[in-house]
């Protein structure tokens, strides 16, 4: 067998290191070619998983064709804004989104693997946890949930399960993709919290309001309320919101500190500042609520003042709570 | 009015400045007479709250008859291990309970409020919430609940509410107090992680499991689910197990970097190394599943290599999430 990793940004590459340190052949494929090579005579990603030894079973490629032929599965690991490229590629059995972000497209909220399947016409399973690519490359423990039809995702989690990545199955795709979506505008948020300095309780408290608002929104958008408090939910949002490597909460820190809007991605893409525009388009339709949301919204596209759109939150609370 | 509070440590000296910074005449009991004339004559906690001005409306005292004479009702601000001491001191009308703590006591687990009531005979209520005594002292924002008798909860409400410290109210004594008490518990596991260094994913999965089991143990115990996932337990176990300035999560980490049981507390009392006894001494009747309480007793009490506590408790996980 064979996997095809498509994207070789710090999540493609750890993923391609944990399948190809099981002795999976894995093919990695890079955007450009210089990317690729460097990748080949280096066997390290300098740019983006500095320090990680790619294992010999990974093979760094620029060439699409090399990179699926003969591929079981792809497995998505582009940034959000880069899907649309898959079209062009040739087609593998079946895709494995790794990729986290929401889509407003022709008046519906997507996920990716929505999207994913609606390029490729494939069917699409998705992967999704507490999982910075930093410490899955260095074989620190975590867990991880493939959501999907019941015989892709019972694949993915035997190839990519291990002692230290444990892969549990989920049928609540929906679910686990908002998560994946939502958890990045509030890792926004509490970088937010961090900036400013308000302190362990405040983001405590932001972050508690922020799960609730994430399982409001997201039963209402026909995920399972369980998915929110899981691994996909409530573990990867912790994982986001409360660590160093997370660009998604580096950026909201940088934001409130006074850093432009465009430079915020100089360190790579930041999912949660498209995440928070499609929910934002798509709550103008929809009409539902999403105060934390809209908060991050106005502060990173209309200049709101951070102090003042959280003190604002934090005053909105029933007196009482639920 | 006046209200009186009991234990003059970090959390019952920065609800005192709290409240005498709303006007509100407030008595601060200490235990040793050299504490309350120092507290007097310096007009700052330097032992357990330092770098915070007292306001003149906070009235230090070692004698229980002034603290309590004419007060509307007492806060009881006392690690766990002192409420005994409350059956010698003069009785206040009603108790607000401060403290966060799980007894063991004839056969049955009780929560600090039920202690509280044995010993005084008098109605009690219940604050929690994501509440570090060094930051409400200094008044950066955040949030409480309080739980009890419904008149009880809505004056103390009505007492402690600010802008910056924002009270709810609710009718779940039992989950609010369960809550307390679990989550030191659970912040003494986050910070064997912490020790170990297994990173942020580690961490955040680990949480993920033990809101889990606060929630799957505190339901069957008489609390409500919604407890759980709001400020007084999801808020309370984040703003524990992801600061500083927590000495249950301190102390975990300590534990596994090998530091004696006995030196854990010469920063303070460590509320989760009594809280996990009653578990335990409780579990042998009650016949529940609690691992991750059981790992942290087995590190803390038995000896057993905090690695493989861990390691152990994240294998068990069933290969389905839920």
């Amino acid at each position: 067998m064979k996997v095809a990793i498509l994207g070789a940004g710090a999540w493609g590459t750890a993923l391609g290191v944990l399948l190809a340190s099981k002795g999976i052949p894995t093919a990695l494929l890079a955007r450009r070619r210089e990317h690729a090579e460097a990748l080949r005579a280096q066997r390290e990603n300098k740019d983006y998983l500095p320090g990680v030894a790619l294992p010999a079973y990974l093979y760094p490629t620029h060439d699409p064709e090399e990179a699926l032929s003969g591929a079981e599965f792809a497995v998505v690991a582009l940034p959000s804004k880069a899907l649309d490229t898959l079209k062009d590629l040739p087609r593998a059995p079946w895709y494995l989104s790794a990729t986290k972000g929401l889509f407003f497209r022709e008046g519906a909220l997507l996920t990716p693997s929505q999207w994913v399947a609606a390029l490729t016409g494939r069917p699409v399973a998705a992967l999704s946890g507490p999982n910075h690519a930093e410490e899955v490359a260095r074989f620190l423990p975590t867990a991880s949930v493939v959501a999907g039809p019941e015989a892709l995702a019972r694949r993915a989690q035997e190839v990519f399960h291990s002692p230290t990545f444990r892969v549990y199955t989920s049928a609540d795709l929906r679910g686990v993709e908002l998560c994946g979506g939502l958890k990045n505008v509030l890792a926004l948020a509490a970088g937010m919290v961090d900036g400013l300095r308000l302190g362990d309780n405040a983001k405590a408290a932001l972050l508690t309001r922020g799960l609730r608002e994430m399982v409001r929104f997201g039963t209402a958008q026909g995920g399972e309320e369980a998915t929110f408090y899981g691994l996909a939910g409530l573990g990867d949002l912790l994982a986001t919101a409360y660590s160093l490597h997370s660009r998604n909460r580096g950026a909201g820190e940088r934001l409130v500190r006074g850093e432009a809007l465009e430079r915020l991605e100089d360190r790579g893409v930041v999912e949660g500042l498209y995440a928070v525009k499609a929910l934002m388009a798509w709550r103008q339709r929809a009409g539902v609520e999403l105060p934390i949301a809209e908060a991050v919204y106005r502060v990173a596209y209309e200049g709101l003042d951070p102090l003042k759109a959280l003190s604002e939150l934090m005053s909105r609370e029933p007196k009482a709570e639920g």
